[in-house]
């Protein structure tokens, strides 16, 4: 369908295209006229009828959204906000610049614009911030079927009306009950009698990503959001968890990957800001493998070929090691699979790994300079055995530095409510540079006659 | 509430547990048992009321789920695989050991056993695989009563009731109606005139990942799934896309961090399986750094403390910028949000922003030289222009064979139908690594009068 619509829409067949565009989901189309040429999407737009095309909208880019609505009149522009959601306008008007944030605000009736207001100020990244004020509650009195006449006649507002949140006078939340719940139920039964009492709610000021977790564990499709008093004032619906889960995702393998996180996508992202997300870590860390360099300049007596050239897999290894055990605990902390209070336990169980990594890569790599020695190394100076020990050793003991640094500086970063993602793989990896060719070049000079 | 009945549990002061346990949704029971001494697991699952026990049963770690089916009757695994979802009972059956499996398909119903067996032989990673067949659907002719009628008398028996599929009588997919649709239309209203034919699906042999990420894309609960002759046999609900999702960041972050992906929990895995999952990789790792090694012992002639030191920091820069460029392209390619045929694009696009990266590090270094030349080098054999050259032209060299090669390997991998993911950091890092070093010393002798 979507490839028949790109056609059409190339050819500017825009009858049929119309037709074809009522029976598509908002998504695609959205997708179909990023790639129409720029002069033709308002034209496209307006073929749309009122509701597709509101919905259409919310799933735009915001430089589309932009353009679209320097195009529309101020009657045009208030149709598309009157069929908006609160929270897809809130989203917008996060994106988009001044001077159309007070158009937007000037066409939006009043009582909107207090609701919209209220929802800019709460916090980034607060349950609050994601949250959408259009859910359905119901008073614990009325029966099944005024519930489904009430359900009726709201439904239409609502972003999701499968679950019904039941309040007290003073909007207190006290219980829960789904629409399958009220299906179930005779149609005289009083709400009160098949709600739910035992609600799992979040605050308003809770973390987002808390919010998100928890609708994954329960299977919520909405959970609820109360202000400080315990009283509802809204619900985050389980696409915009989604959304928050894959947006975190993101972030931390953009930050493990030494990037500045970002929430443009990569094509919309410029040559020049693509530059600037990298190039900070890079220099951070450019800067810090100095320390390394310094410390190779001080070993003026282990410029031997040999030695040296065993340097890259030492700090290789090092380096995976590392990323290995802060990718495990980051992902670990992030999905709460691992706690703080598991310091201990994660702390030794890194160790035994690392002590049985170790052993096992320094067996292979004496086996490495073995074969290596009789192929190629034929007139070394330095004898086999003495390398292999030195190489081990520092092996050893770098498995078992970057394994301990790659599980503690992540939760030392979390229990100072840093993000843990930031002490995974690049940072770990330059101090376990530094240590690796301090460590390698001491044992091998002890040990090796040179 | 959880943690008072934890201290209720540890006190043993049952029946005031079972009355906070009732209250309780299943994932958190599930994890409260977690936590109870082995032997009196079975005693408080026993105290709990039917559904809710299927509930928690169905959430609970594999472990405990032998240990509670070796401790039941064959009447009591009966009434719990009764209450059970056909989904759940497969995903059981995939990790219970034979001997187990035997005694569930007895005491199972045929027709539910012959269900599971169809289930069971979907390809893994399928939409098939993961997709349950308790949904509603309807006939194009009953009317909006006669389906609230239909779904009061199967509501409990399916998964989600919220998206009723109608289908002909040859079981094809013919269109979708929400019960909030249902609400809005008066009773008499017949589905056929208020259903949306544009119908989108998925099929049983589609990968599972791109079902979940249909299901993020259009917001929907569930995705229907047909057979290849378009039948409608199963859905797969929101719950369990964001299962995917989550199970597919969680194995790209381990391969991206050398790690072989596993699904068991961290804790859960024991010290062996731990290290088997990392030192495969740190093997390849280790022995393919030998290359690196053997350049650098071909180039006795370099070995001068200072040259040497930089080689850290060129390798580091290298590898840090490669796994910049791979997890931007292997997230990408993940989303969707970079497609192959974006190829060409994002060659150019890496090509500029190395240049622009490498020109800049280059830069900083040749700063750094120089203030560390004035400091510490200040008696240095080699001329501190001539040095800056050789190391910011092999930065500017590695930057872009690094930048290049991360995303221009993921993207081939994904070509040859390889998990892209694969390409990411470590191996390119190795790749990097010897590039580097060789380029260096080809440069620096060409440049330096040693």
């Amino acid at each position: 369908m979507y490839e028949n619509a790109l056609e059409l829409l190339k050819e500017k067949r825009y009858p049929e295209l119309r037709t074809m565009l009522i029976e598509m989901e908002a998504p695609d189309i959205a997708l179909l006229l990023e790639e129409a040429e720029i002069e033709v999407v308002p034209r496209i737009y307006r073929i749309l009828p009122k509701e597709l095309a509101s919905e259409t909208f919310a799933e735009m880019d915001p430089d589309m959204q932009e353009m679209l609505i320097k195009s529309f009149s101020d009657n045009e522009l208030g149709e598309v906000l009157e069929e908006m959601f609160l929270d897809d306008m809130v989203d917008l008007i996060e994106e988009m610049p001044a001077s159309l944030v007070k158009r937007i605000l000037r066409v939006t009736p009043p009582d909107s614009r207090k609701s919209i207001n209220d929802l800019l100020n709460y916090p980034e990244d607060s349950a609050g911030s994601i949250m959408t004020i259009e859910f359905v509650d119901l008073k614990k009195h009325v029966t099944v079927k005024e519930a489904f006449d009430i359900l009726r006649k709201t439904a239409p507002d609502k972003e999701t009306v499968y679950t019904c949140y039941v309040t007290d006078a003073r909007r207190h939340l006290i219980g829960v009950v789904t629409v399958k719940d009220l299906l179930l139920a005779p149609y005289d039964e009083v709400i009160e009698n098949i709600m739910d009492t035992g609600v799992i709610y979040n605050y308003t000021h809770d973390d987002k990503e808390e919010v998100a977790r928890d609708i994954e564990k329960y299977g919520f499709l909405a959970m609820p959001i109360v202000d400080n008093e315990t009283r509802l004032v809204g619900i985050v619906t389980v696409d915009d968890a989604m959304e928050v889960i894959q947006e975190e995702a993101e972030e931390d393998f953009a930050i493990m990957a030494a990037v500045t996180p970002s929430e443009d996508a990569y094509f919309k992202t410029s040559v020049w800001a693509h530059s600037k997300n990298r190039i900070l870590w890079l220099l951070i860390l450019m800067l810090s493998s100095t320390f390394t360099g310094i410390i190779i300049t001080n070993f003026e007596d282990a410029m031997n070929a040999l030695l040296v050239s065993f340097i890259p897999m030492l700090m290789g290894t090092g380096g995976n090691c590392g990323s290995q055990s802060s990718a495990m605990i980051v992902r670990g902390l992030a999905t709460e699979e691992i706690k703080l209070k598991d310091f201990f336990a994660v702390f030794f169980k890194e160790l035994r790994i690392a002590l049985l990594v170790g052993v096992v890569l320094a067996l292979a790599n004496t086996a490495r300079i073995w074969v290596m020695y009789s192929l190629i190394y034929k007139d070394a100076d330095i004898d086999i055995w003495f390398l292999s020990l030195a190489v081990g050793l520092t092996l050893i003991g770098v498995v078992i530095l970057s394994k301990v640094l790659g599980c503690v500086l992540p939760m030392l970063a979390k229990r100072v409510n840093l993000d843990p993602a930031i002490m995974a793989s690049p940072l770990i990896t330059t101090i376990v540079d530094t240590c690796a060719v301090l460590l390698y070049f001491n044992i091998a000079l002890w040990i090796i006659p040179l």
